[in-house]
């Protein structure tokens, strides 16, 4: 018995519906914020990931060799290979560029609920812009996208790296080192709320131990745009300046004006998105009833375009949306709220099934073609069973109408359309305008 | 430097939108016949591909194992894992099943024009199904979608296999035997045109060399519908029998009904697909200036669910549409008749730049949303340059509109809209509803 592979998923058409209704829902936010869609391939030369993400990236890949022994992977995620195409096909567009794509990504890992091995990305990248009304740009996509679904009870959370790479510096922590860099690990044991680690470090630096106590004080800071006033007290303590906070400030008053309120919103300084190559603001979205699963979304601004060769058009600012996760979420909150749409247009179209009734289909075959020629989604009855079943097959395959026709609706030029929702049944002349006006 | 992977493509947003209006055609023909979107992984286990085509195709499949030594395999068509998927979710899901899907296949071999590694396939599916009436539904939805496209000088062919089949065996040829069987020889010589293969085989099984004389002016028939008779001529003379010739008829005279008239419509008995599992009508669509390249679509009824325990569905009806082939031949027509729209609905929607010029760009933030919220498809300046090097700009990047608002605008609460298409430049009030009438 051939099996599907582990981790990965068949979309039956009841989930495929929503899933398309979602991706144009996306689609159409991406259009209106002038983003425009781009598509590369499934597989891509390993380098292209272990360049951005350094070699551990590896073990979660489904890296292979082709039959010439070049080294591919399915790719795990999709800026890299977005920038590797600006790099090989759009390096003389003009800039800022505003790009969106979605498809399948792939990590090899344990599979669970919200954990797939084939998993969705939908994204957007602004290339070759920088700055917080970028970043403002950037952020109200993703907010305007899940607010379009209807996403509820998520929490964006909004930091800058800046913030404690300028204070880690100012304090005179090296940026460059034997081995991991000074600040590196500092921001290691930020991550990872390691205090005393932080301590240890400051003090192998010669900075005074207790610069550790208020960079605690400023990583558990969890807010509204207060938060940055607060911040601005421990920086000024520290003896230290920055500019990220105020551009984080300017950031978020573009934001209000650019975007609905989220249900929440708090500025994060430790919001590290775990990855090197981010330069400025970064931001996540998390649903909290996902648990584990629960970040849905996560961008910031960041360097990738240097690797090929493109230093001037950097920094870009970006998101990735977890298509799967949301969709989880939005099923979730459905449910509790007992709604059984789940995403917005998820709806299929009515559909009319054309039931000739012993007499020869070919009777009525060109009534198939007029109503879909006139935007109608029909299909001919290809069972030619009893009445009583092909209607029991038509509710059970969600048709909104029959329309029957037997030898005696042949003679008379007329026929019987059954609404199977509402149960009526109307005669009706013979013809596809007659017919369309009761479906 | 990393290198996007041979074989594969990049699709720039200009390219892109092309795509993305062909498979929204695609998809809303199939919606109008009832067939609904499925989607399944993009690797299969290898066992799924070997079982439908031997094992010979593994040579051109891109197979790889997974960290837990698993045979997999990138999909290289698309019939097998949806058949898989009714198979393991749509057992009981009430039959006839319209099924369609759209994607990335995968085959390793040479890569041309028109022959790629990474390739897209759009197809339909009508599972547990058989019949002139249900073949001649899923061949009318091929030819809706290539008429919708406005695909020009393509032709249809049509054969059935059960013409030669009865045929062989009528005339006492074994279809069983060591090694190949003798009727899949003769098969392969009928395909390969070898006459004096086909008659060696006849001798030595006893039949009269001369049947293949009669076989070959069959195999040379290719008209409309008048082939027919002179099949059923050389069937008669034959002393044989069979009933596919007037399935054929069948299947042609409903297909007259259903679609549209295709520039070119032949019947010829030795369409034959090259693979063993079409088990009534094959047919496939040729544009003949696409050369060795030029098969753009085939399919037929076919039998696979047996191989999944599913034996009382078979057979079904359906086919794949090579979605790259179809736009380039649309692509070489269109630049042939001096068209830019390659594809009804490619180009995009109307946009708008709003250009804050000497201004904090926060005092017209609202005006993006609330455009944006309107339907319009609006971009905020982010490069703050000098205002004809934004109006370039603008023009380079297929900007509509560009909304312009300076220090006095902002005083008299108006702003300036210049259409880049005709020139024209009119005075706006400062809000969104003015703005919007003249966009």
């Amino acid at each position: 018995m051939v099996q599907r592979p582990r981790g990965t998923r068949d979309f039956i058409p009841a989930v495929m519906n929503r899933r398309l209704a979602f991706e144009n829902l996306l689609e159409s936010k991406a259009i209106s914020h002038g983003f425009k869609r781009v598509q590369t391939p499934i597989f891509e030369t390993l380098d292209l990931f272990t360049a951005k993400s350094g070699p551990g990236v590896v073990k979660q890949l489904y890296a292979f060799q082709d039959k010439s022994d070049r080294d591919l992977t399915l790719r795990p995620e999709l800026t890299a290979p977005v920038m590797r195409m600006v790099s090989d096909e759009l390096r003389s567009a003009p800039k800022p560029l505003r790009l969106s794509y979605f498809g399948q990504c792939f990590r090899y890992e344990e599979s669970k609920k919200g954990r797939y091995r084939e998993f969705f990305q939908y994204g957007a990248e602004l290339i070759g812009a920088s700055g917080p009304l970028a970043e403002a740009e950037v952020v109200a996509l993703a907010i305007e996208m899940l607010e379009s679904c209807g996403l509820e009870d998520y929490e964006v959370r909004i930091g800058h790296v800046g913030v404690l790479r300028d204070i880690l510096t100012g304090l005179g922590l090296p940026t460059q080192g034997e081995g991991e860099p000074p600040v590196a690990s500092a921001m290691r044991f930020l991550d990872k709320g390691d205090w005393q680690g932080l301590a240890d470090l400051f003090e192998s630096h010669g900075i005074n131990s207790s610069a550790s106590v208020q960079l605690q004080t400023l990583s558990e800071l969890d807010g509204g745009s207060e938060t940055l006033d607060d911040a601005r007290v421990i920086v000024s303590q520290l003896g230290v300046s920055t500019d990220s906070l105020d551009e984080l400030a300017e950031l978020l008053s573009a934001l209000g004006k650019l975007a609905p309120s989220p249900p929440s919103l708090k500025v994060n300084l430790c919001v590290a998105r775990g990855l090197d190559y981010y330069t400025g603001m970064v931001f996540e979205v998390n649903v909290a009833e996902l648990g584990g699963e629960g970040q849905v979304l996560g961008g910031g601004s960041y360097r990738l375009l240097h690797l090929f060769g493109l230093e001037d058009l950097d920094p870009s600012c970006g998101f990735g949306l977890g298509f799967d996760r949301v969709l989880l979420a939005l099923e979730s909150q459905a449910e509790r709220a007992g709604r059984s749409e789940v995403v917005p247009g998820e709806t299929p179209a009515p559909s009319t099934l054309i039931l000739p009734f012993r007499i020869e289909a070919n009777a009525v075959l060109h009534l198939v073609k007029e109503l879909r020629d006139s935007g109608h989604s029909v299909e001919l009855d290809l069972r030619g069973k009893n009445i009583g079943k092909s209607l029991d097959w038509a509710s059970k395959n969600g048709f909104s109408n029959v329309v029957i026709i037997g030898p005696q609706d042949l003679e008379n030029s007329q026929c019987t359309v059954k609404n199977l929702q509402s149960g009526d049944q109307n005669v009706s002349g013979l013809d596809s305008t007659s017919i369309s006006q009761l479906l």
